[in-house]
Order: C-alpha cells, then sequence, then structure tokens
C-alpha cells in the first residue's frame, strides 16, 4: 500500500469525519486498484497491486467530481472521484466539518509553503483566492446587470416602437444620436412609433389603437418567450429567488439553483419580462442572478468551489453586490446581504462583501446604463431640509405602507397556496399570458402605468423644476427667472387629474403585483412595492403641500413657509412612502435606511426614511408575523432555521429527540457488529449517519458515522482487504476483538467523526436551537449521564418548531 | 415554608443553573426567616418562624443587590439580597445562562400578561425597554457630546485669550456676538489676546513671549487638573477605553469601568486633556463615554440592567452612539460597533444601534456645537471627479499610512511596555505634566501644530477656496470671478513654507502621540492618526497638483486637466491619507471607509478611500500583527478571546483542559460525599464550580454545579432545615441515598445544571474556540464515551492560543 507524501498532512487531526471518497478499479492484466480522494483535495492515495503511480489533478465538476489522470503499473489511467464532503441534493450542509475540511487543507498549505517556489506561489494564490474570486464576481456582477439594464431598456421602448436607422438604440440614445438639440419627452424625429412605421400619424384614434395593439401584442411575445424559457430549460429562474438564496445560504443545498442555466434563462427571462411590461421589477432577481454568477466563478477557485461552507461567503459577497447593482447602493447591499439574506457571515466576510458590492457598482456605473452618471434609474438629489412636525404625516406613511403591505403579503400567499394545490399550478405559461394580456389592457390607456415602473418611481421621487413639464408639476407658478427659488403655489387642474390617475394606478399596480409575484417568471418586487409606496407618498406629499400653501401664515408652516418658498417637498414623501412599503413587504430595516440613504446621497433624510421604517415593521408585526420572503420560504417548506426568531417554548431536548418512546435507536456498536449486521442495517434505515456506543447495554457514546462513509469503506474493504467477509467484525477501536476467532476484523476507526457535538436531554430547546443556528449543525447527539439516548437533526427541530407555532409539522419538505 | 404564587413560573426550565441567593436573619424575638431572591427578580421566597409575610420591592444598586421591603410575624424588615446572576468583578459571564435567565424572565411576563391591566402594562413596558433605553442612551450621549465639543472648544480659546464681555464664549462666539461684519481668521475686537487684556498690543516679541507663556502655563494647569481628577476619583477614566470596551463585552466584567464616576471623570477630564493642547482626541473616549451613559441608563430597565448578557446589547448600541456623535456618522458607528467593538451582535440589536446612533447624531446636530450644521469640525463636501490613474498615489498612500502606523504601534507598544515595569508609572501625574510642558514648548511656535487638531484636519481636508488665506493655499492665481472655477496654478512661496511646517509638525506629532497615548489622562488616538494621515496626503496632494501642472499636456493629465481647472483635489488626497493611517492603526475596515463616506457624504470618493484602507490595512497586517487596540489589551492581559483571529494549529481538547496528567479533578459524586466532604472540596479548590458524577469509580457525567449555589445551599440547610449535619449525604439525584442509616439527607437537586455543554476528549481545539465564541461558554466539560475527563474554561482557552502562539501564557490575567 503506497502513499504519496503529501498524505502525511491530514494526520494530526481528522477527528471530524473525514469522509474517503473512493473508485476501485479491476483490470484485465489482473492489476487491481483503489483509488482514494483524501482531504488533502489536490492529491489521491492509491491502492493498487501494480506500482509506480503519479497522479495529475485534471479539474472538477460542479457537482464536486474530481477527475484525475493517474498513471500506475505501466498504464495510463483516468479516474473520476466523486467529491470530498459532497452533498445530496436537498441535504443540509454541516458547516462544523466543512470549516474543519477548510482549516486541514489551509494548514496543509501552509506547512507546503516552505518546500519549494511553486508551493509558495500556490499558498500566495490561495491566500488571494478569496479576493480574487469576490473581484471577479463583482466584474461580472457589475457588467451582466449593465446588459440586463441595457437589453431591458431596449426592449421595453420596442413596445412603442423603432428607430429605424440604428435598431438597437433605444428611444433615448436614438434621439441623442440624431442632432436634435431639443426633445420634449424623449420624443424626436429620428425614433418612430409603430404607427409611423405602418405610415400613419403620430397622433390621432387610428395611430392610438395601433399603439395599443402593438403594445399588447409585444407584451404577450414577451411574456410567452420568457415563460417558455423557464419551462423549458430552467424551472429554477423563475420568481425573484431570495427565499430560496437565503435557504441555500442557511446551508442547504439545491443542485442547479444557482447553476449556469439557471443563470442565463433568469437573464434573458428578465429582460422578457420586464419589456413585457408585466407588474415586476429586475432588482430582486439581480441578486439571484449575482449568486449564480458567484456560485459558478467559485468553482475557478477549489478553496470554495469544492466546499460548501466556504462557497456561502462567496455567495453572501455576491447577494451584496447583486443589491449594489440593483440600487446602486454598496453599503446597502452589504447591511442586506448582513440583515436578510446571509446566515453565517464572519467579519471577513463583511470586508469582501462590500469590496464586491463596490467592484460592481463602479463597473455598472462605468457602462453607465441610464445615462445619468448613476447606476439607477430613480437616482435623486435633495437638498431642502425638512420641518419637524413632518414627522407625523411620514409616521402616517410608514403606516399606511405597513397596511399596504400586509394586504399585499395576504392577498399574495393565498393565491399562490392556490395555484400550488389547484390545477392553476399545471399551466403555467398559460397563467403568465393571461396576467400578461390583462395586465396590458388595463395599463397602457393610463399614462402612468404605460411607463416603465422604473420612470415613474423616479418620476415620483423627483422634484418640480422647471423642465418638467409632468401633470404632476402642473403649478399655477410664473416662472420670471431660472435662478429664483421655486415657489409653493396652488396646484392647478393638471396635479388633480395625475392625482386620479395615480390612485387608479394604485389599485391596478397592487392587484396585478399579487397576481404576478410568484408566476413562473423571473420577478422581483422591490420595484412594484417602491412604486406602490411611492404613489401613496407623492399624494400625501401634495396634499401636504396644498396645506402648506392655503394655511401658510398657520404657526406650523409659518417658520419654514413663510418666506414663499416651496416648503414641503412632494417627492420626498414618496420616497418616505417607497421605504414603507418595501419595509412592510421585506422587513428589511437598516439595509432599507441605507439603500434610501444611498440613492439620495444625503444623510439628512435618514430620520425621515427610518420613521417611516420602523412604523411599517411594527404595524406589518402586529398585523402579520412574517415577511413576504419568509412567507415564502414557508409555503415551499423549504428547511430554514430562522436566526431572527426566538425560540419562545420551555421543551426540552428529550421531548424533540428521535426516537420518540417505545422506538429504537439505530446504534452501531464499536466491536460487535459484523459487516452483515450493518449492511443490513443501512438497508433498514436511511439516515444520514449512526452513533457508535461502546455496547448495546451500556450505549455509552463513542463517536458518529456518516452513512456514506459507512458503504465506502465496506465496499472497499469487501474487495480489496483479504479475508473480510460477512462475518468480520467492524471494530470502531484501536484494539483488537474481543473474540479471536473467525474472519478478520475490519478497522474502521479512520472514518469515525469521535467529537460529535452532545448535548443532555435536560438541555432546553432555546440553548439546542441557538447551538444549531450559531454552530451549523446537522445534527446533535442526546445524552444523559453519559448514555446515549436519541438524535436531533435540523428537520427535527425545524418540524418541532412547527409544532408548537401549531403549524402543520410535515410542511417541512427535504432533509 | 410557604412561598409566593409566582414562585411557580420558573418551574419548567430551571435547568440552566438557576441560583438562589438568600440572606438569613435571626430576631430577638426567636424568629427565624431565610430570604431567598428566587429568578423571577421582583419576588422573593421567604422560610419563616413567623407567619403573614408581603414584599415589597424597593430598588437595586448597581451591583446588583436588590432591597426588600417585607413584613412578616409581625414586623416590618428591609432586606438586601445579593442580585441572581450577579458575577464577581473580573469575571467572565455565561452568556447562555444569562440569556436562558432573561427568557425565562420573559415568559414569565408573558404569562402574566393576561392577569391583569396593570401587568398588560408591564409587559408592554418590558417589550418597549429596550427601545426606550436606547432612545435614552441617544439622547443623553447627544447632550454629553455637545457638552464636550462646546466645553473643549471653549477651553481650547481660553489659552489664547477671553471674551471680557461674555467670558463664557469662544473666539468664534464672541466675534458673532460683535456686530463686526468681517474678521479674517477669527481675530476680532472683541475678543482679547492675552498680551491685550495685559495691556500689551496684539503683535510684537513681548506680545509673543506674553502668548507662549500663557499657552504653556494653561496648559500646564489643564493637563495637572485632568491627571489628578482622574487619578483621585477615577482610575478607570484613562486612556480611550476602547480596549476594555472590547474586553467588556466579549463578557468580562470590570465593576466601575463604566460607573458614573467614571462617567463624569472622563467628561470633564477629556475637555481638559484636550485643551491642553496634548495630542490626543476626544472621538475614542467618547466610545467609553456613550459605553458609560448605557450602562447607567439600563439600571433603569431590570431586564437589561440585572442581566449582563443582555446589558451587553445596550453597550453595543451605545459605542455605536458614541462613534456616530464622534463623527457625526451614523452608518459607520454601526458598523464600527458591529466590526470593531461588539462580540455578540443580534441583527435586533443591529436596528437598535442605528436608532441609537441617529438619535445621538441627531440630538448633536441640534446642539450644533460647531455652528456649522455639522456634528463634526471637519465635515467636508466635494464634488469634483477623481482621475482613475490617481489610485496609484491613493494605494500609495495607503501604504505610507501602513508604515506610519506600524511605527507608531511598535513605539507606543514598546513605551507602555517600559512605563508598566518601570518605576516611571508610580508617577502618572508627573509624567503627565513633563510631556505637556514638552508638548506646548515645541508646538507653539508652529501655527499648524499650535492649533486644534479637529482645525488643522479641517483646513488639510479642505479645497482653497478664494476665502482661504492660509499659507496652504498660496498660489500664483488671479481671482477674477467669483463664480469662475478655481484654475490649477504654480505653488506660490507660502505652499512651500507651509509644507516644511507641515514636516515638522508630522514629525512633532508623531513622537509626541506615541509618548501621550497610555497615559493616565483620558486620551484617544482618532484625531492623532488622522491628521498624521492628512499631512501627508496633503503633502503627496500638493506634489500631484503640482505635477499635473508642470505636465499638463502629458496623458496622463491631459483628460482632465488640459481644461486648466483644477483638476486634482490635495484634499482628497489629505482624506485618503488620514483614512490609510486610522485604518492601520486600528485595522478597521468597512466602518472606516463608511466613516470617511459619511463625512464627505458622497459615494464618489469609496473607491480611493477603500483602496488606501485596504493598502494600509495589509501593509500593516504584513509589518505587525495587531490593530492597537488588540496591541492593549494583551498587554494589559485582559482575556478577550478574538473572534477575528483564527485557530490555526491542531491540538486536541485533551491536550488543553485541565487537569493534566498527575493531577486529579475536583468532582462531586451524585450521591456519596456528604457535607463536609463538599465543604472541605470548597476549601481547598478554589474552582467556580464542580462536575457532578454518578460515583468516582465510573466518572460518568451527571451535571454541573456552580460554588456560590453550592456555598448558599449548604449554608442555609445548615441554618434551617432540621437535622441537616456535617454528616448528611447530599444527594443530587431525586431518589433516596444508597445507605438509610444516619442523618437526613440534603436535596441539592435544585441548584445542579443538568445541561452542561461537554465536548469529547477528541475535538479538535478549533472547534471548542469556534463554541467559546459563539455561545459564549465559561466553561465546559470534556468527556470520553460519556466518562469526565476535565474541564476547560476561558482562561485554559486564552492560554493555550498564547502559549501555541509562543507568548507567555501567564500575561492572560483576571479569570
Amino acid at each position: 500500500m503506497e502513499k504519496y507524501p503529501l498524505k502525511k498532512a491530514g494526520t494530526a487531526v481528522p477527528q471530524h469525519s473525514p469522509s474517503y471518497q473512493s473508485v476501485d478499479k479491476k483490470y484485465t492484466n489482473g492489476n487491481r486498484a483503489t483509488f482514494v480522494a483524501t482531504p488533502d483535495e489536490d492529491m489521491i492515495d492509491i491502492t493498487t497491486s501494480g506500482g509506480g503511480e503519479r497522479t495529475t489533478r485534471l479539474g472538477e465538476d460542479e457537482d464536486g467530481t474530481s477527475h484525475y489522470s493517474v498513471s500506475f503499473g505501466g498504464m495510463q489511467e483516468n479516474v473520476d472521484i466523486p467529491g470530498i464532503g459532497q452533498y445530496d441534493d436537498f441535504h443540509t450542509i454541516d458547516w462544523q466539518r466543512d470549516i474543519a475540511r477548510d482549516r486541514m487543507r489551509h494548514r496543509h498549505i501552509i506547512k507546503k509553503k516552505q518546500d519549494s517556489l511553486w508551493n509558495l506561489i500556490e499558498g500566495a494564490h490561495d491566500a488571494w483566492s478569496g479576493w480574487l474570486c469576490v473581484l471577479l464576481v463583482g466584474l461580472c456582477t457589475g457588467m451582466v446587470a449593465g446588459g440586463i439594464d441595457i437589453g431591458a431598456s431596449w426592449m421595453t421602448d420596442l413596445k412603442f416602437g423603432i428607430c429605424p436607422q440604428a435598431f438597437w438604440l433605444n428611444r433615448e440614445q436614438c434621439c441623442w444620436s440624431s442632432n436634435e438639440t431639443s426633445f420634449d419627452s424623449g420624443n424626436c424625429s429620428q425614433w418612430l412609433t409603430w404607427p409611423e412605421m405602418l405610415g400613419q400619424s403620430r397622433e390621432g384614434a387610428g395611430a392610438y389603437i395601433i399603439s395599443y395593439l402593438f403594445y399588447i401584442v409585444l407584451a404577450l411575445l414577451f411574456a410567452a418567450l420568457s415563460a417558455s424559457l423557464v419551462r423549458m430549460f430552467a424551472p429554477y429562474a423563475c420568481g425573484s429567488g431570495i427565499p430560496e438564496i437565503k435557504t441555500i445560504l442557511s446551508g442547504f443545498i439545491i443542485r442547479g439553483y444557482l447553476g449556469k442555466w439557471t443563470l442565463i434563462i433568469k437573464c434573458v427571462g428578465l429582460i422578457l419580462s420586464v419589456s413585457a411590461g408585466l407588474s415586476l421589477g429586475k432588482e430582486g432577481p439581480m441578486v439571484h442572478i449575482a449568486c449564480a454568477i458567484g456560485n459558478i466563478l467559485s468553482y475557478l477557485f477549489p478553496k470554495y468551489g469544492r466546499n460548501e461552507a466556504k462557497k456561502r461567503e462567496i455567495l453572501s459577497a455576491s447577494a451584496a453586490a447583486g443589491v449594489s447593482v440593483a440600487f446602486g447602493a454598496p453599503i446597502g447591499g452589504v447591511l442586506f446581504s448582513l440583515e436578510e439574506v446571509s446566515y453565517y457571515f464572519p467579519l471577513k466576510t463583511l470586508w469582501r462583501s462590500f469590496f464586491c458590492a463596490l467592484i460592481a457598482a463602479f463597473i455598472l456605473r462605468s457602462i453607465n446604463p441610464f445615462g445619468n452618471e448613476h447606476s439607477v434609474l430613480f437616482y435623486v438629489e435633495y437638498n431642502k431640509p425638512w420641518i419637524f412636525f413632518e414627522l407625523i404625516p411620514f409616521i402616517g406613511l410608514g403606516i399606511i405602507g405597513g397596511i399596504i403591505a400586509t394586504i399585499f403579503i395576504k392577498a399574495n400567499l393565498y393565491w399562490c397556496r392556490y395555484r400550488k394545490y389547484s390545477k392553476l399550478g399545471q399551466y403555467p405559461v398559460t397563467e403568465v399570458l393571461v396576467v400578461t394580456v390583462l395586465t396590458a389592457i388595463i395599463a397602457y390607456p393610463n399614462p402612468y402605468t404605460r411607463m416603465n415602473t422604473s420612470q415613474l418611481i423616479y418620476l415620483l421621487f423627483s422634484q418640480c423644476g422647471i423642465s418638467n413639464s409632468d401633470d404632476l408639476c402642473d403649478y399655477n407658478r410664473n416662472f420670471t427667472n431660472v435662478n429664483s427659488a421655486i415657489e409653493i403655489a396652488a396646484a392647478g387642474p393638471g396635479v388633480h387629474k395625475a392625482i386620479w390617475l395615480l390612485i387608479l394606478a394604485l389599485i391596478l399596480k397592487l392587484i396585478m403585483t399579487i397576481f404576478t409575484f410568484g408566476m413562473k417568471v423571473p420577478c422581483g418586487l422591490f420595484i412594484p412595492s417602491l412604486c406602490l409606496g411611492a404613489i401613496v407618498g407623492r399624494i400625501v406629499g401634495i396634499g401636504m403641500e396644498q396645506l402648506a400653501y392655503t394655511y401658510s401664515k398657520n404657526w406650523l408652516f409659518s417658520g419654514e413657509c413663510s418666506t414663499g418658498d416651496d416648503c414641503i417637498t412632494p417627492g420626498l414623501y414618496a420616497m418616505v412612502g417607497a421605504a414603507a412599503v418595501l419595509g412592510g413587504v421585506t422587513r428589511m430595516t437598516v439595509s432599507l435606511v441605507v439603500i434610501m440613504f444611498e440613492l439620495t446621497g444625503g444623510v439628512r433624510y435618514i430620520v425621515p426614511l427610518m420613521a417611516a421604517a420602523m412604523a411599517s415593521k411594527w404595524v406589518g408585526d402586529a398585523l402579520g408575523r412574517q415577511g413576504i420572503y419568509d412567507a415564502h420560504i414557508a409555503l415551499n417548506g423549504y428547511p430554514f432555521l430562522d436566526s431572527k426568531d426566538e425560540f419562545q417554548h420551555t421543551s426540552l431536548a428529550a421531548d424533540v429527540m428521535q426516537p420518540k418512546r417505545n422506538e429504537t435507536l439505530s446504534v452501531i456498536t464499536q466491536d460487535s457488529m459484523s459487516v452483515d449486521d450493518i449492511e443490513a442495517l443501512l438497508k433498514e434505515t436511511e439516515h444520514n449517519g449512526y452513533p457508535v456506543v461502546v455496547s448495546r447495554e451500556s450505549q455509552y457514546l463513542v463517536g458518529f458515522v456518516l452513512r456514506r462513509d459507512l458503504n465506502l469503506a465496506i465496499a472497499n474493504a469487501k474487495r480489496m482487504a483479504d479475508g473480510i467477509c460477512g462475518q468480520s467484525i467492524v471494530l470502531f477501536t484501536s484494539g483488537n476483538p474481543p473474540q479471536t476467532l473467525g474472519p478478520p476484523p475490519l478497522k474502521l476507526k479512520k472514518i469515525l467523526d469521535m467529537a460529535p457535538i452532545t448535548i443532555t436531554d435536560q438541555t432546553p430547546m432555546e440553548t439546542v436551537v441557538d447551538m444549531f443556528r450559531k454552530l451549523g449543525l446537522r445534527q446533535t447527539l442526546v445524552t444523559h449521564n453519559g448514555r446515549l439516548l436519541g438524535v436531533i437533526t435540523k428537520k427535527d427541530v425545524l418540524r418541532h418548531i412547527k409544532q408548537m407555532d401549531n403549524e402543520d409539522p410535515n410542511s417541512v419538505l427535504f432533509n
């Protein structure tokens, strides 16, 4: 049995259940070889009947399979070995074990460093790979986001017309490329609307009908394409992805959810579904896209790609980059990742996430997709101070926001549950088409719903200036001087009309978003939520403004408004309202305020934003327990152990552990079970691992062994080691078996995890839940006076929580 | 034995080592009473020979002692009972236990809620008390910070002169109160310098000497006062306090460190030592002051004041408020608290910290101590874009910053170690006086060291405008029009002179700060670090600017500088340099960038700041392992288990646990030791707690019992229960003792913690360290196959880490 010299590195601490993945081969020349990948990832042990091995690592697959080229016994062989520490789909990862594996790998590299220059470079590469990886993630995320922004903007405009001389330009770019110096509301002679393309005039009833038809047909086309692409190529590309990302980051495996197909289809589908005019946004899915990029790029760096726990550090940074490009808010992105998405967030990750988010925002700004030097369409810059008593309407907006958010969450959940359990779920494409047609028909006549939602938000956020010709800014003002301050003035008829249209838009958007979020197309709800809030806020803001105009002598307003300047900023109300609804829907807190703060670039409005966000969150929490993401996690039954909910009950570990009374616990004894016994146990039960005890009578705990390791070890031993048969005693001790007769024993101490996490049966469940959360356990063993009583898995904990909350414990799916 | 009905609340889960603190009293009328405080804090059990008890809670002390008024047996009695879960000074807290206690209390309140309206209000108060407490902390911190800012500004000006008509005004306010419309460099006729007060002229050699003398004498006076106050009333008020706050937040008790005397003396001493012109800042101590405010206010809310783990949530929020008022950066403050100071930071705390930081910043801005609508003196607003290749000098500044920071840390540590182990440490006041005199003598002639350090930073950060008459802005420019952009121009002689003075100032500040930081006066090093970096940055910036002027046709500069505008902003370089040195000294990362970002109010400069901060941190990490705070923690031997350092070694729990080979473990058996045996054990050993095992032979672990509980329980039992004597068997089981002869057994199951955290001897230390950090353990028990082998305490872990890092393990002090 020859070993490669590097093997020694892992000998000191293989306590954390090392798993040796192996492949056996028999050759026609009688040679036999077992290839065992060791925890040191880059090398394999070979046990052969030949000699002279030489290994070259070729690479690895996304599922963790490593490819090696091995020369031995005079022949060249390509071997594929399943990855070490690889988990099955829909399984929970063991953070402790993965982190231990990474530290072992790290120590190995440190030790090798002195050996040669190459190893030194390898060590440096390893130390830098985290930074390099997040740099690449940031670059790619920025570029992909820029592409999506440009694509969505072009296709949205395509519903209205085309730039015949350069069809790849959107309306704004088309008008730039022409040399006309003035054009109002983005219409210039270069850009032709569809009626014009068909030879009609731009105005008139005929043109209106043609435009209407083109709008509906193109929306339908885009939506159909988006839904079909998702259905055919990447079912995981639908939705916003944030509930799933939360679940994945909490330590759960969903294979393919962050794969390349999902990424491609999500990008294309997102452009299509946004362009279709559906009531959805591209900001939430940006997080999913960024995480997919992070996942794919992590495979370039085995340190991250091959280690699920470490990979999640990259994914946390990616999520930050996703929000960063969605809102041009790098700090907000990091806080979003910290607060909302991530689970295990060491401080090292914080710094790297910030770097990643910053690079992504920087790249996106350099691409400049909106032509305004900012990475979001609705960046605003205010400088008006707010008045202290305005906190009252701001808190009022927070309360309204919380109510709207609760209505939205409840209705959306009801509809999603209906979709899930009725026949509707079987016709996802049809559903998308119906919703699209309805949205398009209702949205077109109202200019505020016809326009892109981001543009509407921008309009609502912005202050009325001289150049603004929208109805919303139709005040009875006399502009005499460009430089003078804008005066407060009475609202004109245009404002009244705009308010009615906005109320209609609010109702339509609310209803359509309820039906849209959860459909099988990529769709986010940041933008619709912001839009709902912005509409409410703008209306309240205009109301306040008119109050201040009418009662400008009143003591409330007299301080700031007596000068005749515009003392109330309706755009600020829109922003506060937007924050309130978004906060109510997602229950974001700090990150929400910081994102909104970064949108305005001034510390001045943090207090109003915070007041609204707090009011909204409290109202939301009082009316309904969960935010939309947690609600969708519960709906889908993902095994997500929320780190924010406190465990309130008084149960003990003994109440939760398996087996319950009258059942027996499947255990393995350390030195008295035969190979046949263990194989029978493996066949009878489906546990992921088995505790090893001193003897069945005493039940004193020795360690824990994983099913996968047992299977492999027995299979290998049977084929390779001499004399091992079904009657061989399996030994988990270092000594000899009690009886010396019979076949030679199978020694499996090396696959035994001698340091399982244990608790006593009297441990309160609150402590157990805390340990599961903080240590990222997969299971824990329950003992009493040293004797093993049972096992608690993460699923048991989740089921118990559901049970205590009077919910159906069987709704927790997967393992 | 009567019990109050509320007693039942805690019966379900008293597994987490409930500790019953009790007081015995004997009365002359023969009555005997034992007062036992139960975990439900608000009530006490009384065991009396009288009857008719009625308890009223009077309040509690800072050290946790509760005062009750009790009527029983016809008499009124005031009882003081030591607090429950109270720790001794310089001990480590047990987070798990404190959190469990809080949850128990919470459940108790929830349960009571239905009972009456009063209980409902009490429940609501309890739910709100966290928010109310941080609100108060924010308000007080903002006000105290405003007071300190105003006081320091007034006393600093007092060294130069006085406002005779209103001595309480500082120079700027004095000049405002006069009606002169123009005054340059803050000198107006109302404000009299000391020579003028003495009847001399303002200029001339005589006036200079008088000013110089006044400056030195007043500096000496202030410093002497500051040092004496600290020495006499509050020795804990010296230094920046951040290393100690970090240690306290990591779960350590230092009584009085956050007490009211420390707070008062720190505030007064800080004003004095800043005014003395020493090379120190008031920003770091602001964190200590805020935490002291948080600590004192938390006693208004028993939920926080009586529970050390919960109290640390308030302290985390307070630290955020401290940084928030120091830099006017609420978000940066929260991130500082999260990244640098806090240990256990649940997400709920994040939101509350943000609220607290925001309130504090808002109050400070309303007080407006600097008269510029900002809460810091050196708030700047830039809008010039930076050029991509400028990243090279920015990274260069980062490297220089890292080097300066390393020099500072090493030299300061060397000096502090010398002070600690030499006779110098015995003369703190003398040391302060000598340093003050030297600083004053050297600083006065140089205008850049004579002025307040914050003002110098402001000067270095700011752009040269038309109104700026300082030497630094002496460019050969022709100002023709106020509105035109400032042109790039050659540096005049004033700039050359300023650069030489700045270089002198840099050297002086560096040397003086090395000797100043660590003296027995309140002193922070944020401001000196920023100042050092700002000087270097400004010099580099001027160099770059002149390069751009000279080679404006060069391709590097031609893009931005060809228009003749000022394309390089030396103030930005100063800011980047400041961030670099501060980052190198403290090893802050995200929070540093965010604080600097909030100072400028623009997302534009995040990339340069980040580049410099990263370069500086990496250079610092390469040259010296620790930041200044961690170095001072190590120097003082605080038992701080850093959550950022990874444990790199391969040792096992068996290598670390006590007892070592050839020693015996002090254990208690569950049913075979007599009261005398246990009392002997308590006398012989000094452990904080003892494991309880089935029998001495088997060593199977049953639970853990605290020394304090044992002492109390035995003392109570001996006095109160009938027949308990030295030969009584102490029973930790619920059954009866094996032998039935002899005196009745003493049943102590209720003080036994049946759920101690255990690990196996084969557990790698990296996992153990992880558990200590994440679960906040005080000790863990080591078992093998269910048998108890030993104990690992936090101190053992810290000693082991020191040992592995080849440092003296005995330098870890305290328990």
